[in-house]
C-alpha cells in the first residue's frame, strides 16, 4: 500500500458528507491512542469517512505514522481542547475546542456523529446545546451494553441524569428498546425496570406510575416489570432501565465484582506448582471468558436521544477500546439507532390521538 | 450426653435473662431450618440462652428431633405467623404473630435481640413500632458485610429506606462505623459515601451536605469523601453509606457478577478432558475463594438504630445461613453494638453543646 498524503480541510471540497466526527484531543493519553483505534477502525470500516478534529500541528504529522487511519481520516483544526478536570458551565464557554467543533459538524449535518474520549460532563453539556435532543425527548441518556449470563443486555441511564421522574424513565424504556433493536438486533428487545424488589408495590411512586405507563403503553407486551441488581448480570431482560444515579453505581459495582472474582482466581492460581499447571490447561478458555467480560469490549457508551450519534469512550481506554467505542457509532449509524427512535415516538404520538391514556402520558 | 427434656415457657421461671428470640416460624422452610441453625449455634455459642417463639405443637416434638438446639432452647408459644407475602400494614395488625412476640420479649428487656427469617417488611415495621429506634436515631437501617479484594466491608443502607436526606446518611455513617468497630474489631475504620464520582461536586446537594457534615465532624479523620460502584469490591474503605435504594441495588448487583463470573468459570472447566484435569489441581484453591464470598458466609443483616439487636437472615438460607446470620447477632450483643453507637451520638452531641456547626446539623 502506498503512504497516502494527510488530507486537511482545506484540500477537501467541503460539501462531503463525513461518517463521524471524532475529537482527536479528548482521553488520557490523546491523541496517540485515538489515532490506534483509528488504524483499526479504518480496517474494519473502509468506506468510512472521518472528520478527525484537534490540533492540525500534532494531527498532521501523527496521522503520517498512521498510514491506516490517514485513509479514512480528513484533519479539521480546532485551537482548543478541553480538559478532563473542566466543569461543563466552563467547558461550554471555550471557543473553538475539538469537542465543541465536532459537535457542530453533527449539527450542520456534515457528520453523522460524534466519538470522543474526553470529559464527559462537558461532552453532555455540548451536545445538548449544539447537537440539541430529538423532539419528545426530554433528556438525553448514557446507554451501554454489559455481559449477562444470557449474552448482551442493554442498561441505562449511567449517568446523565443523577435524578429523574417517571417520564424520563419510560423515555429510556423507548430509548433502550431502540437501541437493543440497532445495537444487539433484537425484534422484540424485553424491558425490565430496576428496582429493589420485583413486587409491583416495590419502590417508590416515580417506579410505580412509570411501570403503570409502561404496561399501559405501545411497550407493554415487551414490558417485563420490575427487575433486581442480580437480573442485569442474570440478563432476565434485555434492557434494564434506571436513574443515572443507580445505574452509574450499578454498572461499576458489577465491573468491580468481576475485578474481584479475577483478582481471587489469580491467587489461587498462583498458589503452587499444581495449580499453576492447572492454569495453563484452562487458559485459552480463560482468556475467552476474560476478553468476554473485557470492560474494552463493551467500551463505547451512547449518549441517546440527541439529534445525531454522540459517543463517549471511557477516558483510560487503549486503542483497542477507542476503536470499540468507534464500533458502536458505526452501528448506531448503520442500524439507524435515531430513526427508530423517532418511529416509536410517532406511534406513541399517534396511539395518542386515539386517545389512549397511558400513551398520552409517554407522549405528554 | 443424655438427652434433656425440651424446656417450654411453663416450665421456666420467667425471669431468666435470654440472650436472643429466634423468630422459628420465619423463611421458607422454617422451622426446620431454624432448628438445622440452632445446632450449630448451640456448638459455637454454649453459653447463650435463646427463647424460641413459635407453633408450640410444633416446636416440642421438632425440638426433641434437636438436641443439640434443645440445650439452649426454651420454647415459648405464639399462635400466629407472618407470612412472606403479607404486607407490613398487614403484618403489623397481626396479634400473636411469633415475630411480634419475639420483638416483645427484646421491648421488655427480655432478650437482647431478635433472628427472623421472615419478612423484612414486617420485621422492619414491627422492629420500629415494638423495639423502637435508639434516641438520636431518625432513621433504622439495614446493614451488612460484604466481601472486598482488602478483606470485610461494611455497607448501608441495604433497603430499609428508599429515600434518604442529608441527616439520614450522617446516621448511617455513624451507625456503619459503630457497626465495623463491633463486627470486625477496627478501631477507626474509613467511611465512604457512594457516588457517581469521587470529586467533590459530583452527585446532588443531599450528598454534598452529607459530606460537608462529616468532613466538619468527629468521624472527619476517618472519612474518605466520596467513593463509587467499584470502591465496595476493592475495599478502599471499611464502611460504604448510601440510600436504601442505592445500597439494595448494589449489593444484588454484586452478589450477580460474582454468580456471574462463577458460571463463566464453570463453562471454562467443562470444555474438555484437560480443563477438567486443571480443575482438579486448583479446586482446593476455589472452594476457599468460593466459600469466601459465599453469600452464606455473610447471610444475617442488622437492622441497626433499634433499641435491640434485629438481624434479618436470607429467606431461602439453609441450616449453615441460619446459623450464620446467629452469629452476627451474638457478635453484635457480645461487642456492645448498641452501647457503641449511643456513645457516638452522645459525642456528637457533646460537640454541639461546644456550638460545633456541623455536629449541629448532626445532632440537630
Amino acid at each position: 500500500m502506498t503512504k497516502a498524503p494527510v488530507t486537511t480541510d482545506s484540500d477537501a471540497a467541503g460539501s462531503k458528507p463525513y461518517t463521524l466526527a471524532i475529537d482527536a484531543m479528548g482521553g488520557d493519553r490523546a491523541p496517540d491512542i485515538v489515532l490506534e483505534g483509528l488504524d483499526l477502525a479504518a480496517d474494519r470500516h473502509p468506506g468510512a469517512r472521518i472528520l478527525l478534529i484537534g490540533d492540525e500541528a500534532l494531527l498532521v504529522p501523527a496521522l503520517a505514522r498512521h498510514p491506516q487511519a490517514a485513509r479514512i481520516c480528513t484533519v479539521r483544526h480546532a485551537p482548543a481542547s478541553i480538559s478532563m478536570e473542566m466543569k461543563p458551565t466552563v467547558a461550554l464557554r471555550v471557543r473553538g475546542s475539538s469537542l465543541r467543533v465536532a459537535m457542530e459538524s453533527v449539527a450542520s449535518g456534515e457528520a453523522l456523529g460524534v466519538v470522543s474520549a474526553g470529559n464527559s460532563g462537558a461532552m453532555l453539556a455540548l451536545a445538548k446545546i449544539i447537537v440539541k435532543a430529538l423532539p419528545g425527548i426530554s433528556r438525553p441518556a448514557m446507554v451501554a451494553v454489559q455481559p449477562s449470563a444470557k449474552g448482551d443486555v442493554v442498561m441505562l441511564d449511567l449517568g446523565a441524569n443523577i435524578a429523574c421522574d417517571a417520564r424520563n424513565l419510560v423515555e429510556f424504556a423507548v430509548m433502550g428498546e431502540a437501541f437493543a433493536k440497532a445495537a444487539l438486533g433484537l425484534e422484540q428487545p424485553t424491558i425490565g425496570l430496576l428496582n429493589v424488589g420485583s413486587e409491583e408495590l416495590k419502590g417508590d411512586d416515580r417506579l410505580r406510575q412509570a411501570a403503570d405507563t409502561l404496561r399501559a403503553g405501545v411497550l407493554a407486551s415487551q414490558f417485563h416489570g420490575f427487575v433486581e441488581g442480580h437480573d442485569i448480570t442474570a440478563g432476565t431482560t434485555d434492557v434494564v432501565v434506571t436513574d443515572g444515579f443507580t445505574g452509574n453505581v450499578a454498572l461499576k459495582t458489577g465491573e468491580g465484582a468481576l475485578k474481584l472474582a479475577f483478582g481471587l482466581l489469580r491467587r489461587v492460581f498462583e498458589t503452587n506448582l499444581l495449580t499453576r499447571i492447572g492454569y495453563l490447561l484452562v487458559k485459552p478458555g480463560l482468556e475467552r471468558m476474560r476478553e468476554w467480560i473485557d470492560p474494552r469490549r463493551y467500551n463505547g457508551a451512547v449518549f441517546v436521544g440527541l439529534n445525531g450519534i454522540v459517543v463517549k469512550s471511557h477516558g483510560g481506554a487503549d486503542g483497542e477500546g477507542f476503536a470499540a467505542a468507534v464500533d458502536v457509532a458505526m452501528d448506531a449509524v448503520s442500524h439507524r439507532l435515531n430513526e427508530k427512535i423517532r418511529a416509536r415516538l410517532e406511534q406513541i404520538e399517534m396511539l395518542s390521538e386515539d386517545n389512549s391514556q397511558a400513551a398520552d402520558k409517554v407522549a405528554g
